[in-house]
């Protein structure tokens, strides 16, 4: 097992089969970016986990904040923002510009070396402008290709990607891209080369079997019970998008995938908190 | 000499004097930044550049922009900005958010791996806010040490560091930094391992012998020179601290220094605009 490693992880048991490095790869999102005491308990945890990782950040009730403040006019539907010219202003302002490096220097204070990015810095993540069907979505981007290069020179340097949900077309043109599907591409392209734990945290302690009882956790998900929650309504609808996402990531390589409490971070990552999906 | 460089540069003719190779560390400010088509004109001159190179911009004028619309008040001191911490919050969204990324976006465009960065990522700028004596100018930062060891790795994997005068004092505080010391700062700390030419572009095509005539450009000042051209009066006041600035990054090291307009950077870095200060 790596020396690094500070916590024991769910995989332990496993290392000797292991040949490759863990990989962490963690989302967090508004719940804990707009409150600064938990972004303060997020970061004690996140950078006390000294093996390689990844941080990839949202920031949604911020931007729209901003974009209330500059009066500009904010229309979501199905939780997707229409991201129109002064719109992706706004974001990319945020998201990449105040919220990516003060958690940056917030780790840095923490000896994490961290370096915050987006999918346009060193090509990292290649996008496309949203097909439109019905709904233009404006300057919405959906993943390409991720490009893992830079990514692996930076994590063998000891530095911690932080990543903000803006990407670029390779015309020149940014995009705003959903921070849970990046989380999930960059797993899923790690897992190449790392065994990637990858990390939802969110404002629940997992997936709750009664959603009025925070400690109702289910602790596993699996293709085996997944149609029976599905059946029973346990998992709710906007739950199983990202749960089939999961599913799909650990289908395509990632080792594993947990959802839970961002203040849980490290019980998650010991396998004590939050719901596994396998 | 390097079969990547495009253009014959002015120290072409002491190729075969030097062992490291060149790097090129240009500064630009608002009046290439602010206009479209200048912006395009000038990421087509600097990404034609092929070798190893750094960016390093400014924006204050877009940074006074948002301000004024979000109704944060400004105030300037000696060309220097009061920075509040609403203030500080604008000008790390402008900074290291639009700007920042729509010029990384752009460069991408032009097949040139840029990567954009503040000083709090991989704590590449290293800053102390600065000393308040008769006044108080907030999180302002002046900088302390420049940590080049991700940035080689950067260069040496033909990525092309962007970076916004943006710093950080390892406390987690974020500090706004004047971009031409900056520029400075980062051309003596590479001048360690590479031949650094640094350039200032702004709205001029030279330190002027005459301001009401464009045409006439000082090509070159010396420490010799410049005592007579400052009792001439010919360096007026806003520039004597450039221009002496620029002698002490050559006293420290660097190759040369340059001030030119940013639309001639190609003849600029083939010794055929700008003044050049050795």
């Amino acid at each position: 097992m790596d020396s690094r490693n500070t916590f024991k992880t769910p995989s332990d048991s496993f290392s000797s089969e292991r040949l490759s490095e863990t990989l962490f790869v963690v989302k967090i999102g508004g719940n804990i970016i707009d409150d600064a005491d938990a972004l303060e308990n997020f970061i004690e945890q996140f950078s006390a986990v000294l093996e390689p990782k990844i941080l990839i950040h949202g920031g949604g009730k911020l931007a729209t904040e901003m974009a209330a403040t500059l009066n500009i006019p904010q229309q979501m539907i199905e939780g997707r923002r229409i991201t129109d010219e002064a719109t992706l202003k706004v974001v990319t302002m945020v998201y990449a510009g105040s919220i990516n490096k003060n958690i940056v220097a917030k780790l840095q204070a923490k000896d994490c070396n961290a370096i915050g990015l987006t999918g346009a810095d060193a090509n990292i993540i290649l996008a496309k402008k949203r097909i439109v069907k019905d709904i233009d979505y404006g300057f919405a981007g959906d993943v390409v290709n991720v490009n893992i290069n830079l990514i692996k020179v930076l994590l063998e340097n000891k530095c911690t990607p932080v990543i903000a949900p803006i990407t670029h077309d390779g015309t020149g043109q940014l995009l705003n891209t959903n921070a849970d599907t990046i989380a999930s591409e960059i797993a899923k392209a790690m897992s190449e080369d790392y065994e990637v734990q990858l990390i939802y945290c969110f404002d629940k302690k997992g997936v709750l079997e009664n959603l009025n009882d925070e400690n109702s956790v289910i602790k596993l998900i699996t293709k085996e019970n997944i149609d029976t929650l599905k059946a029973d309504k346990i998992i709710a609808e906007g739950m199983i998008p990202k749960i089939e996402n999961a599913l799909k990531a650990v289908g395509a390589g990632v080792q594993s995938v947990s959802i839970g409490h961002g203040l849980e971070l490290r019980a998650i990552i010991k396998g004590e908190a939050g719901t596994s999906i396998k």
